[in-house]
């Protein structure tokens, strides 16, 4: 039984981890969306006693294990059950897909706060203005582009970024294209028509039926304007 | 023979590998750095028949393997090498440290670079100077406090951030130290009197036999006002 510590109101990082617990079937105990959970995660976060402390959450318990960070979380989550490739170089490109998910959802996040998270959206809003219009206009294709060109390489065409078999990543790829939508409708829909692959991925991890029921339970958690994918209209131009 | 790719006028995220492949006394080619080697580098990057194509430099190539993502390199590098922990929880926590440097570096470039990196920080001061407040005033001392925190929980008290023996993530400590003295003198100074034992730990890299010898070498490269640790004056402020 896992223990996963996240905001209770937001998808943010923790949907990336949710979603692999959930395609891998390990039961797992969502704690800050418990009664006293939020208590609870603070009190890690704040535990002086810890030898591993985490830096933020999404954090990991696993026994005597606490692991934090995503990448490293969704790292350890593939060594233990099958939503990962085993083989070490196929692991470490599994990981290295990841980081650069990673990457991007750093440069999503800071389209809308891109002076500081300690201010408010209103308080950077002609810099968020600019950022994101660089952004829409140069980041976000070249993210995009990148992940449809290593789909191309996929041999049997039907499957992941890193085999046939759902992993992870893909997992990730899906929630960050549907937290692109959410943020960007316009841009996405004028983007989408480039990455035909990257649909057909989204598509399969939204049917795959472990995580259709997630995706249809209460465990699933809406985008909202408080998190790293945020709608505020004025940001969504097409260029 | 590892051949390193990055870009060969700035330290960057490719001096945190080449510290980790000093320390570890491997044999590696600084490949854009020889002649005609950016053109090589460009080769690796363009070639659309890689399976598993890096999305940005670092790269490190190992026989078959083509690795990128700093975190993902060391990550590799410390499988092979003596510089990092073994047992799977100690690994996980040497990696989950190394990815928290990794944000804290995208943080560290963003104080410059708050709109875009295909601008010039010319282009961008305005909103610079307001991400710089904000970096020194609160996110310096966060990142700076946590890794102090972590320090005080060696048991030894003359150790590294996970263990009595140097690894990969003290060398990106003594690298992110180096770097932000270049970029805020003024800030780190006010700084540095809260955090003896990362000044302790930056000492004990400095002077490591192998590591001394690299940084008095022409392999090290001076920071410059092209990569992420920039001395920009007006943004060096005590608050």
């Amino acid at each position: 039984m896992y223990e996963l510590f996240y905001w209770p109101s937001i998808p943010g990082r923790g949907e990336y981890v949710r979603l692999a617990l959930e395609l891998a079937g390990a039961p797992y105990s969502d704690v800050a969306r418990e009664p006293r959970g939020i208590e609870a995660m603070q009190r890690v976060l704040a535990d002086r006693e810890l030898a591993h402390p985490p830096f933020a959450p999404p954090i990991l318990r696993s026994g005597a294990l606490l692991v934090a960070q995503t990448a490293n979380i969704l790292l350890f989550l593939g060594d233990r059950h099958d939503i990962a490739p085993r083989e070490e170089g196929a692991k470490l490109w599994a990981h290295q897909l990841q980081l650069t998910m990673g990457d991007f959802l750093v440069e999503i996040h800071d389209t809308h706060h891109p002076v500081s998270s300690a201010l408010y959206y209103e308080d950077q809003r002609s810099e968020a203005r600019r950022r994101t219009g660089a952004f829409l206009d140069a980041r976000l294709p070249k993210f995009l582009s990148y992940f449809e060109r290593v789909l191309e390489h996929d041999p049997g065409g039907a499957g992941g970024l890193c085999g046939a078999q759902l992993s992870y990543v893909d997992l990730s790829l899906f929630q960050t294209v549907e937290g692109l939508r959410y943020a960007f409708p316009r841009a996405m829909r004028a983007r989408e028509a480039h990455c035909p692959r990257i649909l057909a991925l989204h598509e399969r991890v939204r049917t795959e039926p472990r995580i259709a029921a997630y995706l249809a339970s209460p465990r699933r958690l809406a985008f909202n304007e408080h998190g790293i994918f945020r709608h505020y209209p004025e940001l969504d131009t097409t260029g």
